[in-house]
């Protein structure tokens, strides 16, 4: 007999009956608050083409790499998951990668991927046994016959999940066609994309001098001189607007910001093209792009994301043979306070900017992003990122940001996923843990419910709308 | 109608019921003990001239911090707040100025500063109602009205507050002339000063130079030579003893500090009363000075107390405008192992020196902190300080520093604040915490609930005597 | 009267009733599964000779750092604690200081060694008072009494404490003449020697020189040439093995690794011979160690063991009088991402090596340790260490680590220690606080109690025989 597959109604509202009484009733009142998805890397080209998904395991298995770095770990070839090898399509075929998906199933116990997963399993498949070798096959099945209906197709799911507005995340170089083709189907302000310039700010991207040239081409600026790549970038902001964006967003290995002069930009951008920068130098260009960017930000009004902190494809054999995004991604130290000093002096006291900012360094939420926050007009706090995007580290966030910060500073959720089917499983669960802290903070007398009740739904909803700009 | 305002009495005693029982028998035998309020911001001439508060207004915002960092960091500007800008009076009423801080009260939900408040507004003004535009100005009304009566007068509110001992922080060069009133009204052993020498022993504060030529004059040593400034600093320690001071307080960017030879602290301190000191020289002699203080300790047995780890004034725009203490205070990374090394190897394993630490840094707790504490006979710990004061905050503290620095070597709760009206909310509020702890570990059976009683009461009254030799 | 000693059932299973009734259960489930001990500190002569111990005090006292450290911190000298003084024996009695350590117990009230001490009073001694001025004579008389029968010799308490496996920590260059008797007594499956080679392979070690020089003498290597010395590690760490040994184990200031050429490794390794090298070059030869045990690790089979960051002997007076492990070991900020990048990039993605990473930076779980071993294969996660050795510190663990690194990627269990009697203490509290907290994770549905209860039995058992291949 195969174990049973059950999600309880009461799951993570609480660890006593009487926070998790408290927690049911806000939950009650938030569970079907449509969703706003305001940061993720779903594919564009989904909703444009509106296609029906292959198979599980290209659907759920292969673009996830929350799932291949654990199997991976346990010693697991991620050839014999289905990931293609420097691009070229797989040999080992889906259903024999389901099977061994399925066959290490276990060491997800207890993990937000599992979380996700049998949420998925069971709400949006309707399935009722655990997956494992046992039922491997009957998941594999079920899964393919339910992927063929267009009730599955990437626009009836953003029904079905009511899904309210969803952002992606776009090079600023892309053409945005498939936004395009969004909007002629008439879901243009309910999916747009999100303005990502890493690949023409920051000279250690690959092909930085070629992106730039590109730059050029495309905005029919003289994008290798300074003042023309500052034209350059404001002009694709624009058509990024044009085409529905709120909000920019930048993923930098560190906070650090400068505020050089004309002069000095000019030389060192100079420097960054002809590939003569040091690593410092780098660091500095990248800072002040951040600078840049939140001076356009207060003139063309999206809002600015920053993302930091983390040491891309740290295994270089696995980034040479699979590239990038395969679960070997290590988050780093991080120090803010001196690092967006030169960024603030200049902008931290307008209130028109907003500047979200994420980190993997928990040790900064009460040490320097809640006192940050709780301070700066243009500063919000982004929720909790990538590995903390789990029921023990969105409570840390909550407890750590909450005194400081207040929760006014925050801006509800993202999911931050490229898994569209896992989209409701995660704000599911952030808005169980929300209510779950809220409850908290009832049986300690701190607030009332009815002031709880009003945080909730603000979190759940109103404070992500508010944070990005989302049109009512 | 506008929303009810209650204290309940099981507030902050924990999350589940067997908790709270245990937690409520405890907490009802330390809620009455005295205040001990070793270390804070209050101003000595209140005590000496026992005049009247002007209005609620210039009472509970202007000088608290914690409430228009808040107020700022979502657009409100200072100057509505009539904070006065460059020391000029503001041109705006105390009314309107409390109008918006009640339009924005929302803003704290959850925050220790609403919990405070809260608690002055409920036992200290009798109000029920909670604050909001409807009672703002029922509000400003009930206050002003009590005001004006002698039971709120300074000196009745430390019989009302039952504060037993309480400590202001006072420059160096400060006459006392405060604390001589204080003594002349038979207040002198309740509230006596503390000896901050930071604007004379830190070449970064404005006005070094001349605040050691002032050093002189006070003292008639020759300050401006090393041998003569130690003398002149001791000479004022002295004077600072004479008027009830058992305690020294250092308010330093780090924990760095230095044991150099004579002639090299000769250089060093010419070179910073000159100003040409680098910005690690005069790290160097901060950190000196921090050993020289701990040798004068040793000597007159005047308390050390170290606040480290805050970026001062990271808002240069507010700064320029309003001055210090205007919540752009932000904390930074610290470490203690190795910058306190040096003062450590000459004094720290004399037993009858106290140096007691107070971190922002929440991540040295586990790591260095509790581990030092636990070793060096000199060291003792503070309580979770600042942005850290707060039930989540206390709660780490306690978690993290307990098992491995005991409770013993800990110093019971420190109020830290100007907001003189506040006091007895962040004793009440720390003793509950304290006290649901402590009742979490009777429920583990990790203490016998006598153990946790006697806990309870020392660190509510005892260990803060002993630790700041307060006489009995 | 004295207070009543009890050790209550329910300990350190939960704050609430309903916790601790899940958590009962899965405990009933693992508290008597075997010890699996694979780190730890006993004497193997303790085994080879199985004498009986002397006194409480020599036995209970004064091996224990984590004892005299806090006794040290509230000003008893080690010397009233029996403590040798450069190696010669004590003036001071053992009854003598049995009674003073007794007078201040209290200073260990909720702390781990409490914790650990009473059971050890409790069920392997039978006393069922607390420790305290009024009992010490009679705890004295009672445990001098019993450590005299043959029931508490050494290789007795093996089979009382149901102890399968123990591995000590011996250095390079131990004869291993004890580990030889022992396994001539039959007990050489039981207890197993870890090569701990920090002497020969740490330039900053006392008598580096001396010990290489001996190091050639022993394996009959050249062992002052890079061949030669790399040889006679092996020929080492087979001869470790030949005994029984499954591990090394590697204690260095960082987690920093090199990956030189062979012609830098000759250069770096005669400087280090000759004295020459600065703090720099010292640091780069150990982590280039690190890499050279990591491909010999690849090649024998022996898991590698890395303890890192800790401030050895930070109080020089106490270390000049007492010598080492006398409780002034203090950790520092820890960095695993960049340190270890090294050794990753030549032998990470070898599933069949194990590397088995331990850090008091307890920053380090969630931001850099979880990643790196939820995406390495040869690396695993060492338990709570030390100071995190603890009630709280165990939660703190799972909660950080679990969610990132899978419960798969942690190792069980390690005592870690030189206090024999407490090794089931030890073990007793680490499976109850795991029970705790599989248990918080059944009640919030995040686990079946079928899944928990597996994980219990693993975590307690499974795992640290799995970790370090001991042998079915």
């Amino acid at each position: 007999m195969s174990e049973v597959l059950h999600l309880y109604p009461d799951r993570f509202l609480g660890q006593t009956g009487e926070i998790r009484s408290v927690a049911r009733r806000l939950f009650t009142e938030v569970e079907s608050l449509p969703i706003i998805s305001p940061h993720g890397h779903t594919e564009p080209r989904w909703f444009a083409d509106n296609k029906v998904f292959d198979n599980p395991t290209d659907l759920l298995i292969v673009p996830d790499h929350y799932i291949f770095r654990m199997l991976y770990s346990q010693g697991v070839s991620l050839e014999s998951l289905r990931i293609p090898i420097a691009g070229n399509e797989s040999k080992v075929g889906p259903l024999e990668a389901w099977g061994i998906f399925a066959d290490y199933y276990y060491l997800f116990q207890g993990t937000p991927t599992r979380i996700w997963l049998d949420y998925v399993f069971y709400e949006v498949f309707g399935l009722r046994d655990v997956l494992s070798a046992k039922t491997a096959q009957q998941y594999y099945e079920k899964i393919s016959h339910q992927l063929k209906m267009d009730a599955l197709r990437p626009r009836a799911i953003l029904d079905r999940f009511n899904i309210e507005f969803l952002a992606t995340t776009d090079g600023a170089l892309d053409s945005l066609q498939s936004h395009q083709n969004i909007a002629r189907a008439g879901f243009g302000h309910r999916v747009v994309p999100t303005f990502r310039p890493d690949s023409v700010t920051d000279p250690d991207c690959p092909g930085f001098f070629d992106n730039v040239a590109r730059l050029s081409e495309i905005t029919g600026e003289e994008a290798t001189t300074w003042n023309g790549y500052l034209s350059a970038l404001k002009n694709r902001r624009e058509f990024f607007k044009s085409h529905g964006a709120t909000a920019t967003d930048h993923g930098h290995p560190s906070a650090h910001t400068s505020d050089l002069s004309n002069i000095e930009c000019q030389k060192l951008f100079a420097k960054c093209l002809r590939g003569d920068a040091d690593a410092q130098e780098k660091e500095y260009f990248r800072g002040q792009m951040l600078t840049e960017m939140a001076a356009m930000s207060l003139d063309d009004g999206l809002v600015m994301q920053l993302h930091v902190g983390v040491s891309r494809n740290h295994n270089k054999q696995l980034f040479n043979r699979f590239g990038q995004d395969k679960g070997a991604d290590i988050p780093i130290p991080m120090e803010f306070v001196e690092g967006l000093k030169p960024l603030l002096q200049r902008f931290g006291n307008e209130s028109s900017l907003s500047v979200i900012l994420f980190t993997l360094d928990e040790s900064t939420y009460s040490r320097e992003l809640a006192p940050l926050a709780g301070h700066y007009p243009c500063l919000r706090l982004g929720p909790a990122w990538w590995f903390h995007d789990s029921p023990e580290g969105m409570m840390r966030y909550r407890q750590q940001v909450s005194e400081t910060a207040g929760f006014y500073n925050t801006v509800g959720f993202n999911d931050d996923t490229r898994a569209l089917f896992s989209i409701p499983a995660r704000h599911d669960l952030a808005r169980r843990i929300d209510c779950q802290f809220l409850a908290g903070w009832v049986v300690q007398r701190r607030l009332s419910e009815d002031q709880a009740l009003l945080l909730a739904k603000d979190l759940a909803y109103r404070l992500p709308k508010d944070a990005y700009k989302v049109e009512q």
